[in-house]
């Protein structure tokens, strides 16, 4: 075993003993980063790999502007929301002015969990109902209520739950009436049950199971029909928000649609931990009647510094419009190897969120779960960060900061090109 | 209405529109702070505010050693855990050699919220159970989960609960025979609902209950009735925790108890989103094989090393012992208050968390509610921050953060007996 290899075992056996079991790492080799700056990050040897995975340092790894805009207000006040202050009044303008005009008020939470669930608590207020419909393979939070939201964790749904499961979208013909026709029939099935829907909450860009984009506007015909319920559309942008989808900030505007609830997170402080739940305000309304929210860091004036600089570097080097054209020359570029490697079965997406799903035996072959398994891994033996989705994990995830340019596109490609070689070669023996 | 009323005006007009109603601002008038030192707060025109409310800000409002650890870190990575990093293992480290050593492992979330939350899930795969008993005004955090487990927030308990309140513990004779009993009931009462019990979970100086500390040692019989019925003893530090209660680290300490689960939080970054669980190995093991967790933000490099320096500062400066000698002071010089000023009723406490009860009539009058309300305003138009606690208001939460010295706590007793003199004079009128 080599110096560094023996490094990282300890630093593994030393994680166990500290943090326990109920972490995971990345990879069959983990690999630590002790640095980082824009699509790349640097192992403790120096060697840089290309991230092509990490959506949340997504204005670039350590962005000086965002560090500024922290290193500077926390040396100022960091301090919670029941005293007035301008910058989370500033953060939340800014916000709303990316929003359509129906959308008029935002609240401030820490992480993506706490938004989807504060989300599920404004939608049972508002709708009296309990009942909420979810994707087979849908991720939404680690909370309580949200695991049982986020059939991807692979626990078991308690006893009686109110959760409606629907198969993902698809990709083929009629893929907007079949996702309307599921939201219809757990609809019904609520109702036969005498269960109240609260809400449809969706990835607008069903990222776990794995990137469905298209056609724009599928959504639209489930949407109608969840509202014809009585209930409410939350559209979960914690992962394709903030302009990774290249079409506006928001993976909800490709469907022509607004929602009655957004979340937020991931991306929304480029790392730092900021989140949010943007909504109607007749809901809101509602929802004050009836309760309030407090939530100790959520909107603190360090948080919404580095949440108004994100929002200052997407505008400043055009990542959304940087998102869309890099992210059209590299799905140009993956379905350019399809001719050479038929294990690519599909790729999909907008902007920089690409799926690429694998299966052996052509478009309808059976999910190549192993093979996508050992494409991650070999790629990060090239240095080069991908991960899989997907029910299967048959579905190569790519999702890289959103100042990733061709340059990097290329460099994906060409590793990518070489390990679907490697893996061709090894099945061959 | 002056210039600075006028912006006031604005700011509130603003932030409703913005914000929406489930927002709530402290004190009949507001106040917009801009920056913040030590115990000191600073308001937008000039006038300092000494801060003897904020638990947050725990080491000293932007201190510069922890200030310096978040830019510097923010400016290298600041990327999730399942690659490999030291700084979490440092942190992890620090923390685990403040607890018992039954306590083995440490998980990180970003709030106290979460922190409890995940509680509540291992608690529940644990043990099997579903039922929680909490005390009748107690506040555990806002998720769905924990808004049912915490009665403070005044919202109803949803039909067919599993949570059973019991009341706060008292502060007089026989205050653990009694606390003991309330739970060994609320565990009989689920035994005859059909309801296995999976944990007693307490904040451990009863906070929005109205701060009950002594005697120290109650809550042992309590817990092992708990744990004799196959429950867990989770410990909620999020407010009593980092040394705030003078004696030690943690407000189980002074129970001579070791519990299954700690949750912790607010303090924990000294303002920056970083909160976290502590649990016996075995517990974990059992939860590891069952399930995972996964927190996007939770133990990034950042929120370690703020983390780790706030630790730093709890020791290079001796924060727990100033907790101690600065809070046995303070609480001396209350009672000294209280010959002048009989609305005083009782005065609670460990460390810099103090109680102050109010009642009209003598210590076993009415509970003073509306003056309560008056002299936290009063306090606030002198420029010092407290709050006030307990199911009807009418305890003064004394919260400072623990860089408070004599001298601050002799200007909070000055501008206090003056409130209460006023407070006087108006109810002769």
């Amino acid at each position: 075993m080599s110096a560094a290899d023996e490094a990282t075992q300890d630093l593994i056996a030393r994680r166990n003993r500290l943090l326990g079991p109920a972490y995971r790492l990345f990879y069959e080799q983990p690999v630590q980063f002790v640095r980082g700056e824009g699509v790349w990050l640097y192992d403790a040897s120096g060697h840089r790999y290309l991230d092509a995975y990490n959506n949340v340092a997504s204005v670039g790894h350590c962005h000086p502007h965002v560090v500024q805009a922290i290193a500077r207000q926390a040396g100022v006040l960091n301090t919670h929301t029941r005293y007035l202050h301008e910058t989370v009044l500033d953060f939340a303008e800014r916000l709303l002015a990316t929003f359509p005009h129906q959308i008029g008020h935002v609240m401030f939470t820490c992480t993506g969990s706490e938004a989807n669930d504060l989300a599920l608590r404004v939608a049972r207020t508002c709708t009296g109902g309990t009942g909420f419909i979810v994707t087979a393979n849908a991720y939404h939070g680690v909370t309580s209520a949200l695991t049982e939201l986020s059939p991807s964790l692979g626990l078991p749904l308690p006893q009686g739950s109110h959760a409606r499961l629907i198969p993902a979208p698809g990709s083929g013909e009629n893929a907007t009436e079949i996702f309307a026709g599921h939201v219809s029939a757990a609809l019904e099935d609520m109702k036969r049950s005498g269960i109240r829907p609260a809400a449809l909450l969706v990835d607008t860009i069903f990222s776990s199971d794995g990137v469905f984009a298209d056609p724009p506007g599928f959504l639209r015909p489930a949407v109608e029909a969840t509202r014809a319920a009585g209930a409410l559309f939350i559209a979960d942008e914690v992962q394709p928000g903030f302009g990774r989808c290249g079409e506006g900030m928001w993976g909800f505007a490709r469907h022509g649609l607004v929602p009655d609830l957004v979340t937020m997170g991931k991306p929304m402080g480029n790392g730092h931990p900021v989140a949010g739940m943007a909504a109607r305000p007749e809901l809101l309304a509602e929802f004050g009647r009836r309760s309030r929210y407090f939530n100790t860091f959520g909107g603190n004036p360090v948080s919404a510094s580095a949440g108004i600089a994100v929002l200052d570097v997407i505008a400043a080097e055009g990542l959304v419009e940087n998102a869309r054209d890099t992210g059209a020359y590299l799905i140009k570029l993956i379905k350019g190897l399809q001719a050479r490697h038929p294990l690519i079965a599909g790729v999909r997406g907008s902007g920089l969120f690409v799926g690429v799903e694998l299966r052996s035996g052509g478009p309808n072959g059976t999910p190549a779960t192993a093979e996508a398994t050992r494409i991650v891994n070999l790629l990060r033996e090239r240095r080069v960060l991908i991960s899989s989705a997907g029910p299967h994990g048959n579905v190569l995830k790519i999702r890289p900061p959103l100042v990733f340019g061709t340059e990097h596109a290329d460099m994906l490609i060409q590793r990518l090109d070489q390990a679907l070689a490697e893996l061709e070669v090894m099945s061959e023996q």
